[in-house]
């Protein structure tokens, strides 16, 4: 049976969420049949099933999961026979650490280098749900946080650096091998290269690299996706 | 045979270094026959043998590796039926970024907050390279780096806070049991413990109580190490 996933969309069809991205990489590298609902902000409606307001939601038969790592989880230990995500426990255990850094240093890095970016890329019936909700969390509209100062892009430098220290003997994050740790991962590059073209990285980069392997994985599903080519 | 661990010492016997602690437990996990030789830090001549100048070393009959990484993959490959510190090449890629973000971020948040308290922990000999050593390095002497400022705090309290969410759904940073991820963490505790009685964690935090099973590993080996009882 296809799984439906819920999506978020901006404006000419672009997927920008990286937390879709990661459950998105998760189901082809499961290999599973998938369709994508496009979903804006304020589709709230639209996944209300769900019984809560964020995306990605799978819904897979009768079941119904929210979140990117439940979903990962979920997808893990139902599908046990497809290639794993994981890669086994102690896999498991370490790509929760890395979702984790993820999600509070590499996003926050990078939301400081997009955000009026992302904004300029919403649908326009979430403009101004985007202004508003972000400029009340962070204190300051996308405009103003988006000025690429000296002191964000050396803290988005440092992310990368580090990121490129891990790689330094092996082509992935999971090793020989891509996994939902490099999903993780590439989620961040996929959503900012689909809302921004302000060019993160080098061409020289070792990270460049990783994320043009990544890019041509499935397909190269990711790099059709409508975006940006930096 | 009895494999040699070359381990950083300081005064009264304690044994600091977040590296060789990453390297006691892995042998400690593999279940291997080890003895340690207190080397300080201008013993240089205690382990020119090994081409460099940094412990941990080891020699396992004729063969000599340095720097913890490296022997973690050396001990892994060399004894794969012993238990597994990666559990599977996913593991071995992910443990590598978490190698990296504790050496960048955790390291350098707990330098600034015991640095002074690792000098007072040196032995007499290394007393002055220890203190001229770091001043260099760091730009500021240990005794004005380790003010304990607000902004000292927060980072390392950002730090444990990561590795925190990393542990909501599990007991160690490796999932179900604990593995070298664990070990990498946890010498930056062990190393603090050992030289300052600065109470680092509360003892309602969920890392307070990694940290103590921890502890209690391999018959309270670590728990058994000379230092503080916080």
């Amino acid at each position: 049976m296809t799984i439906q996933l819920f999506e978020l969309v901006g404006r000419d069809d672009r997927r920008f969420s990286p937390y879709c991205w990661r459950t998105r990489m998760a189901l082809e590298h499961k290999g599973l049949a998938y369709e994508t609902i496009p979903t804006r902000f304020t589709d709230k409606d639209l996944i209300s099933f769900s019984g809560q307001e964020r995306v990605p939601v799978i819904r897979d038969g009768h079941t119904v999961v929210s979140d990117s790592w439940a979903i990962a989880e979920y997808l893990e230990e139902q599908y046990s026979d497809a290639p794993s995500l994981f890669g086994g426990a102690t896999g498991h255990g370490l790509a929760k650490f890395l979702n984790v850094w993820t999600d509070r240093t590499l996003h926050l890095a990078l939301i400081k280098l997009v955000i009026a970016d992302i904004l300029d890329h919403t649908d326009p019936a979430d403009h101004a749900y985007f202004n508003e909700s972000r400029t009340a969390r962070l204190g300051e509209t996308p405009a103003r946080i988006q000025t690429r100062s000296e002191e964000d892009v050396k803290a988005f430098r440092a992310a990368v650096a580090m990121l490129r220290a891990a790689l330094d003997r092996h082509d992935y994050l999971s090793g020989d091998a891509p996994a939902y740790g490099d999903y993780i991962v590439f989620g961040a590059f996929a959503w900012c290269r689909v809302i921004s073209d302000y060019p993160l990285l080098k061409t020289d980069d070792p990270i460049y690299a990783w994320r043009a392997r990544m890019l041509e994985m499935f397909d190269c599903m990711p790099l059709r996706a409508v975006g940006y080519d930096v």
